[in-house]
C-alpha cells in the first residue's frame, strides 16, 4: 500500500465510504488463515505474483492437504516442493487433479495454467545425478508462468557437449545452470551469454565436495560477471527468481 | 555464432567473398590483446553488453592503466574496481577524465554516458559500515546504464527505518539489498515485494560473523522466495547482475 | 551455604548441637545418589529452583526410569526431554500419571502443579517446521510455573504475520524466539520490544543451512540489542532460562 | 502501538481531534533522523528502554560525533562501544563532559545518572586478558542504571579462587560470565547458582581456540541450565540484556 | 639397534657365530603375517610392551578371527575394539574363552592376566551418555596391566559431585576424563591434580557440538597445565596411552 | 583438431573432397549419444586415450546399463565405477562377460585387453579398510593397459612393514599413496623415491577425521616434494592419472 | 584434603588446637593474591608440584611483573612464557638474574635449579621453523627439573635423518614430536617406541595448513597407539605434561 | 637396497672386498650435514633426482645461506623458494652468480643448467594475479631440467582465451593448471587433452574463497578424470612433481 492508497484510504474512511474495520485491516491485517501449526498467507499472490509454496520437508501428508486445501480455495493454484511418496498419495486422494512430478519430487495443482510470458528460461544441468535439481526449477518455472527449455548433462570436462547446445543457451531470457561436485558450469556459460544467470549448487559429490559446498563456494566465486547463486539443491529458488526476472521484461515493458 | 551464420560464412569462402584466415578467426579467434600479463577480451562489449572490467586488487597501477588503454581504444568505456589510492592517481595522470568514487572504490571512464534504460534499481543497506559494497554496486550499475535508488541504515533491528521507505523499495525493478552481522535484510524485503532482490552479505562484524560468512549463510538460507545471492562483499556482482535483469525488461520489450 | 551459615554450624558442633557427620556432608557431600551408571543429583532442587532435569536421548528407557524414580522420590516434579517412544511406554507403565507431550518429545509427572509466578512467557516460531522445539520450550515453562502464550509461523518472510501478533508479543516478559533457516526472527523481535529475547536456532533447513549453523550464526550476530542465544534444537535450554528470568522478577519485587 | 490505541486514534482523526498528518505518521513514521550515512533511531529510548547506541567500528570520528549529538539532544544519554583513540579525542573535544573508559573502549555522556534498579549484577572473568570484554559488560551495565560487582580472574583451573567467591555470586540478580580459551566458567558457575547466566565467549587463546569459537562452542554446548551466549567479545550485548533482565525485576514487581 | 650393536653383530657374522639369514633378519626384517588383506605385525609385543590391538569398525567378522588367530598364537593376548555383535558371535566361536565387554564394544582374550603394575588409573566421565567410551578406556588399560578406578557421572555442572570424588582422582597415576558437549571436566580436575590428565572428547551432544568437535577444541584449549588430548570417542587411545605412562612408572623405578 | 588439421580440412572442402556437413561437424559436433538424461561422449576414447568410464552412484541401473551400450557398441571397453549390488546384477543380465569386482566396486567389460606398456604402477595402503578405494585404483590402472602391484596395510606405524616392501616400491613407474586416519603414508614413501606419488586420503576413521578431511589435509600439506593429491576416496582418479602419465613413458619415447 | 584430614582437623578444632579461622580457611581457602587484573594463585606449587607459570600474551610488561614479583616471593621460581621483547626488558630490569630464553619466548628465574628427575625427555623437531615451539618445550622441561635431549629437522621426508637418531629416541622416557605441515612425525615415532609420545602441531605451513589444524588433525589420528595430543604451538603444554609424567617414575618408585 | 644387494654386499664384506664401514653406511648412513638447526640432506640427489630445495619462509637470511652452502658445495645446484628481499640480497652477496626470479619470489643457483629432457610442460594460469605461483611453477620446472611453455590469463570466463591457445596446450607432456577464485581451469582444461593435468589452487579471491580454499575444493571435485592437486599456492610442488612426471618418459623409454 503506497501513500496515495493510505490517504485515499482514510479520506474514504472519513466520508463513511469504508469502514473501521476495512482501515484497520488494510493497515495492519493481511488475509492470514490460522491453521495452529501454519498460518497460510492468503494475499501472497497479490503481493509476490504467485500463491504461498508449501515445502513438503518435514510436513506430514495431513498438514500439507490441510495447508493446500487453503491455497486452492483462495488463489486455485498449488505447489507443493520436496515432496514424499506419501504427500504425493494424500495430494491425490484430496485433489484428483493434483500432478506429481516424481523426477522433480513436485505436486502442482491448477485450475487453469497461466499464460506464458517473455522469452524462454533454460535449465543446464551438469550431469545425470543433478537431474532432479534442475527439475525442480522447471517445474516451477513452468506453473508460474514460463516456457521452460532444458539443456542436461553439459557438464565442462566435456566442453563440446555445451557448445553444442550454445543456440538454445543464447537464446534464453534466463539461464539456470544446475552443477554439483566443482560448480564450473555457471562461470563458463556467464562467459558466453549477456543474460541473468541463476548457479545452483547441488549436493551431487563425495568426500571433498561436502554435501555441495565446494560447488556453492565455486559458484559464488565466479570469475563471470552476473552470476547469482541460490542454496545448495535449491531448485525451486533458482525457478522462483527466474520467473521474477522473467516476469520483469513483460510487465514492464 | 549461430549455425546459420557458420553455414553462410562457409559459402562466402567457398565462394571467395572471405579469405581463409577470416573464416578461421571467425571460428576460433575473438578479439584478444595480449599484454603478457594479461589477456584484454576485446570483443566482450559485444558478447555481454558491456566491456571487460578490470578487478584492481593484486595489479599494479601500471598494469591496470595498461589495461585500461586497450578497454578505452576499443570500448570507450572503463569500469575498474576495488582500487587503491596509488590506482586512483596513475589513472588520473594517464586518463584526466577519469572519475575516482572514492567510498566506492571505484574509478569510471566514459565518453559519454550511456542512455538510462528500464526502471530504477534500489541499493538498500543494513547499517553506515556497508556503505563501500553498497556504492560499489550503486556506481556499477550506474554507469552500466541504469537509474539507481540509495536507501541506506534499514537495517531490521529498526523496522521502521526500512518500512518507512516502503514506497521507493516497491516502485525499483530490480533490489539489491546489502547487509553484514546477521544478514536478515534480504528475507524481510523480498516478502514484501515481487521484484527480483539480490542479496550482497558484507564482511561487516566480528566474531562468529566469520568475516561475514554468517551473512552469506542467512541469505543463503532465506525463507522469502527469490533471493539470489553474491559473494561477500561483491558490490560490484550485484550491481553487473541487478543491470543484466533490468536490461531485459527493456531489450525484450 | 555462606560464610555465615559456616560459622554457625561449626558452633553448633563445637556446642555438639551437631554432629561431626552433619559437619562433613554440609561442607563436602550434598545428597547424591549414585545408581552406578548416573549420580542423581537430589539437591538441585534447593539449588537451582528445579530439579534435576532428564535428558532421554542416549538413554535406555530402564535408566530414564531409574533415574525418575530417585526424583519422584525426593522432588515430586519430573521432567524428560527429548524422549523416544520406548521411553514414553516405559514411563506410562512406571508412573500411570506421567504425561507425554508428543510434540514436544517430553515426558512430564507432578504431584501438584508449581504456582504461575511472573507474566507470560511468550514461544515464537518462524515455521511449521520450527514447532517441535518450540513446544519443548513451552513444555519446559509451564512445568517450571510460568504461564505461556504460544505464537507460531510468524517467519520474517511475511512480516504482517509477525507484526498481527504484536500485543502478544508486546505483553510477554520474556520472549522465546525459534527460527531455522536463516534465523532472522529474534533480531526483528527484539527491535520491536524492550524485554529479553532468548532466540533458538533450529536444524531446519537444507543444504547451506549445515545443520542449523546458519542460524545460529545469525542469531549470535544479531544487529538487535538484548539477544541471547542457547544451542541449536535446544528448547528446553531457552525454556529454562526464560523461567529463571521470569522468576527474578517475582522473588526479587 | 495496540489495537485499541489505533481504534481510539481513527476515532478522533474522524472526529477532527488529531489531523490525517498524525494518523499517517502514528501509523508508519517513527522518528528518524537521516543523517544520509545514518538513520538515527530517535524513538529507541521510548521503545527498547535506552537510546540508540553507536558502534564505533569502521565509522570515522566525524560519523561518531554526528550521531552522538543526534542522539544526546533527543535522549541526554550517549554510549559509544568499540572506540579508537580518534573517536575518543573527536568525542571529548565535541562533548567536554564524554568520559573515556579505556579499558573497556567505550565513551560514555549523560546529563544525569539512572538511579540504580534491581540487584547486582555480577561480572565474572576467567583470566586477565578477558578483562576488557568484561569492563564493556560492566560499563554497558551501569550506565543502563544497575549496580554492577566485578569478580575478575577466577578461571577454572583454579577452582578455589572461584569458590571463594561465592557469596559474590549467590548474591547477583544477573551474572555475566567471560571466559575464553576453553570457555568453561559459565557451566561451573551455572550449576552453583539459580540465577541467569549469561556467557561471553572472548578471542582470548590461540591455535585450536579459532579466534574465540571453540569458547562459543563450549559456552552453547554447556551442560548446565540456564546458560545463554552471545557473540564473541560482546560484552556490551551481555550488559544490555542483563539489564533488560535486570529491569524485569522492578518494572514487573 | 645401536651403531654398536650393529659393530658387534657385523663382527660375529665375519666370525661365524651368526647367520647371514641373521643378520639380516637384524637389519630388516621384523616378524610380519601377511594374510593378503593384513600384514600382522608379530613383533609389536616386543616392541610397543603390548600385542597389535585390532580395530574391529570396517572389518568382517571372518577378518577379525583371522587376525586374532595369528595375535593368539604369537602372543597369547589380544584386544578387539569397536566391535559388533557379529564380531562378538564370531570370536567366542573361534575362541570360547573370548570374553565380550558389550558397553565398551571391545573383546579380550588372554591366557593369564598381566601382573597389575604401577598405581591406580582412574576413569572419571562426565555423563551417563559418555560411559561406552569411559568403558573402552577402562577395559583397555585393564587388559594391559593396570588396575583401573572408575568414577562416572561427574560432569561439571554439579560441582560437589565431583568434589566428593576427590579422594579417588588425588589417588590415582594418571587420570583420564571423559566428556561431551563442553567438554570443561578435564579443566577443572587437572586444576585439582598433580598428575597427568588424558582428556577423551566424547561425540554426546548435539547441535553445536559438531559431533564432538566443541568438546575437542575445549579440552585442546584447556586453561589448566599438564593436560592432553585424545581423538573423539578414542578411548582406547587414552587407555593405552594411560598404561604407557603408569608402566613407566614401575619400569623405571 | 590442430590449425594445421584445420587448414587442410578447409582446402579438402574447397576442393570439394569433404562436404560442408563434414567441416561442420568437424568443428562444431563431436560425436555424442543423447539419451535425454544423458549425453554420452562417443569421442573421448580418441580425445582422452579412454572412452567414458560411468560413475555409478545415484543412477539406476537401467540408466547405468543404457549408458553401457552407447560405450560398448563405439568403445569396445566399459568402465562402471561406484556400483550397488543393483547395477551389478543388471550389468551381468545385459552383458554375460561383465566382470564384477566386488571389492573394488568396479564392473568392467572389454572384447580384448589392452596391451600392457610403461613399468608397474604401485598401489599401496596404509590399512585393511582402505582396501577397497586401492582396489578402485588398481582395476582402473588396469583396465587402462598396466601392470599393477598390491603392496597393502603398510600403514606408518609399523615402519617396517613398508620398509620390507621397499623394492616393489622403487621399482614402481608411478605410486598411489592411499591411506586415511592421519594420512602420513604418501609423504614417507615420496621420501623414499624419485618416481610420482599420487596420494589418495581415504574417510577411514572417526571423530576427528572429518570424513577424510584430516588425511585430505595432510596430504596436501606433505613436507615430501613431487605429491600429488586426489578428491578423499577417489581410487579412480588416481588410477586414471597414474595411467595417463604412465602412458607418456610410452607414447613419448 | 582427604577426609582423615577434615576428621583430624574438626577433632582439633574441637579440642580447642585450631581455631575457628582455621578451620574456615582449611576448607574454603587457598592463598590467593587479588592484584586487581589477576588474582595469583600462590598454593599451586604446592598442588601442582610447580608454581603457576605467567602466559605474557595479551599482558603489560607491567603486568607480568607484578605477577611475577608476587610468585618470586612464594615460590622462588618463575616461568613466563610468549614473551615479547618488552616483556624481556622489564623483567631483566626488575629482576636482573631473570633469563631470556630468544628462541623459546620464555623467561625463566630461579633461586637454585631443581634436581634432575626421572629419565632424559626427547624433544623431536620435523622443520627448522617449527624451532621455536620445541624450544618452549625443552624450556619448560628443564625448569621442571628434568634433562632434555633436542633432535631437530628429523622429519618425516628424509625418513634416515629420523633413523639415524634413533637411539637417542629410544633412550628417552617421554618423547615430545613437534611438526607443522602434515604433522606426521609423532606416529612414525610412536610406532618405533614403547613410552609416551606428546604431540605438538605447529602452525608452520600454508594455505591447507590452515594454521596449523591440518597437522593437529593429523596428530589426533594418529594410527599409532599412544600418542596424546596439545593444541597448536603449545610448547609448553607439552613440556609440563611430559614433566609431569616423568615425575611420576621417580615419585613413585 | 634390495636384499640381493645386501646379500652381495655381506658376501663383499665377509669376502674383504668392502670394509666395515661401507656395510654401516650402505644399511644405516644416508649423508646429513647437521647444521644445529638444520640436517641438510646431501644424498637427496641421488635419491630423488634433485637436490634438497630451501623453503625460505620462517628462515633468516643466514640460515638460507648456511643451507645453501652445503648443498652447493655437494650438488652445484640450489633452488631457495618462498624468498624475501632480505634473502634475495644476502643470497646475492653470498653467491654472486645467483639469479632472483622476483615475481616466481625464487632463488637459483647452478654450475650448468640441466640438458633439457622429455617434452614441453604448459603452464597456464587463469588471470594476471596468479602469475607469482605460476612463474613459481615455471623456474621450478626448468632448472630440473624441463622446457616450459607460459599460456596465462585464459580464465573460464573468456572461453576464447583459452580455446584460442589449443595448440600449446595439446603439445605439452605435462600441464600445470594454475587458478584461485572458482579453480574451474583444470576441469575444462582437462576435458580437452589426456596428457596429466596438475591443479595448482591459488588464494586469489576474496570473501567466499576463504583464502583459497574454494578453488581447492573445486579443484578436488574436478569432475574431468586426470586431475591431481597441490596445496594452495604450491607452484614449487607443481613444478617439481610436473618434472618428475616428464623425467619419466626419458628416463624409462
Amino acid at each position: 500500500m503506497t501513500t496515495n492508497d493510505a490517504v485515499r484510504l482514510l479520506e474514504q474512511f472519513r466520508a463513511g465510504a469504508v469502514t473501521r474495520a476495512q482501515v484497520l485491516r488494510a493497515f495492519r491485517a493481511p488475509a492470514v488463515s490460522n491453521l495452529g501449526f501454519a498460518r497460510v498467507d492468503l494475499d501472497r499472490g497479490l503481493r509476490k505474483g504467485f500463491p504461498e509454496v508449501i515445502f513438503g520437508e518435514g510436513k506430514t501428508p495431513a498438514q500439507v492437504v490441510a495447508i493446500a486445501r487453503q491455497i486452492w480455495r483462495h488463489e486455485g493454484r498449488v505447489l507443493v516442493t520436496r515432496t514424499t511418496p506419501g504427500h504425493a498419495r494424500a495430494m491425490k486422494r484430496a485433489f484428483p487433479r493434483a500432478v506429481h512430478h516424481e523426477n522433480a519430487r513436485c505436486i502442482t495443482l491448477e485450475r487453469t495454467p497461466l499464460p506464458k510470458r517473455g522469452g524462454p528460461i533454460t535449465v543446464l544441468c551438469a550431469g545425470t545425478t543433478d537431474l532432479p535439481v534442475a527439475e525442480e526449477a522447471a517445474v516451477t518455472a513452468q506453473i508460474m508462468g514460463n516456457r521452460v527449455e532444458r539443456v542436461y548433462d553439459v557438464g565442462v570436462a566435456g566442453l563440446h557437449r555445451l557448445l553444442g547446445s550454445l543456440e538454445a543457451i543464447q537464446n534464453a531470457h534466463v539461464i539456470i545452470a544446475v552443477a554439483g561436485m566443482e560448480g564450473a558450469l555457471p562461470s563458463v556459460v556467464a562467459g558466453l551469454v549477456s543474460r541473468p544467470v541463476i548457479a545452483v549448487p547441488t549436493s551431487v559429490g563425495y568426500g571433498a565436495s561436502l554435501g555441495g559446498l565446494a560447488a556453492l563456494l565455486a559458484m559464488l566465486n565466479s570469475c563471470a560477471s552476473g552470476v547469482t547463486v541460490v542454496n545448495i539443491d535449491n531448485g525451486f529458488g533458482a525457478g522462483y527468481a527466474a520467473s521474477q526476472i522473467n516476469a520483469l521484461s513483460r510487465d514492464t515493458a
